[in-house]
């Protein structure tokens, strides 16, 4: 029998359970700005966001791209360019509402940048300038390495799977890599590892 | 010109730009596990849960309170009990998605429960022992006594306003009053100011 039919963005994002976003915009703004009263340092605030990304970021990649295999009929993408746009127009628009576009490609084809431009995260968001260096969105960027990362671990155990989405060694670089300007702007540079 | 007929919290959540739920769900998770690793003490936890529920729930809450004000076209509310039945009903249902009831009338009328059977917020949640009197969705309560009091607020202010919907002093009372069991049961106390 035939693999069902891949499901489009829109259509898994229509069926899938939701929070008002404005609730999860103003929630997500709320902790930052608590953490911005309590440590005071943007770095140390940075510090925070990037443990909240790496360590709790990436265990909701983890659970995340179990709820996207299941429910968008995605299975295995050809190569790294397939997976980019897979993570920027389906993943994103299941997740958050809203498609990041592609661009900013290197010569071979190694590295791009996902923007999101309707950036929910950021909505009621206005820096002030001492926060100018504030890595708002940097949770997105572990969601992402996690969600990678698992299909990863799933490529070395079962490389015929069904519910099987390889990205080919794709994975974030290591840096911090999603910041947000003052206009909201998100940006996340996606590389693959060296082959 | 009568005014627009309100509208049920299900057609409001219709409407909204929303996000999907286990992301919301998952990312205010990380956020307590990181909370609890960083502070280790259950006791530090909600402290800081309770500020966050105090200074960015309430303010949460005051611009939610528009959001809901302007999508309802709900009024003035006749007594306490509306008031709280528009909350369950009304209001739990256009941000998470889903209803609470009310319980537990006082007497007098002059407080009761809301209960959230269905609490998004603690899909994926198991507290182990050690976490036990951890109050978990803390910044819901927050959120509520923003909305109230901005309610209040514009009470003193324009008695006759027409997007005016008034609690008649009714509060969330000041301790710390959402806790979630361990199968994820959320529950708020309402109580209007002594008259």
């Amino acid at each position: 029998m035939a693999p069902p039919a891949p499901r489009t963005g829109d259509a898994v994002f229509a069926n899938v359970e939701r929070v008002n976003a404005e609730l999860f915009t103003l929630t997500y703004g709320a902790i930052v700005r608590q953490l911005l009263t309590d440590l005071e340092e943007v770095e140390e605030v940075n510090k925070q966001l990037d443990q909240i990304s790496i360590f709790r970021g990436y265990n909701i990649g983890i659970r995340l791209i179990d709820e996207f295999l299941t429910k968008s009929n995605i299975s295995r993408c050809v190569d790294f360019k397939e997976t980019a746009e897979v993570i920027a127009k389906a993943g994103f628009k299941m997740f958050l509402g809203v498609t990041a576009s592609v661009t900013n490609w290197d010569a071979d084809g190694t590295s791009c940048s996902l923007v999101l431009e309707d950036n929910p995260l950021v909505d009621f968001v206005e820096l002030p300038d001492t926060c100018q260096g504030l890595y708002y969105c940097n949770i997105l960027s572990g969601v992402i390495r996690g969600a990678l990362e698992m299909t990863r671990a799933w490529c070395c155990m079962d490389k015929f799977h069904s519910a099987f989405w390889c990205c080919f060694k794709a994975c974030i670089s290591p840096e911090p890599n999603f910041w947000c300007t003052h206009q909201g702007m998100c940006l996340v540079r996606l590389a693959t590892h060296p082959r």
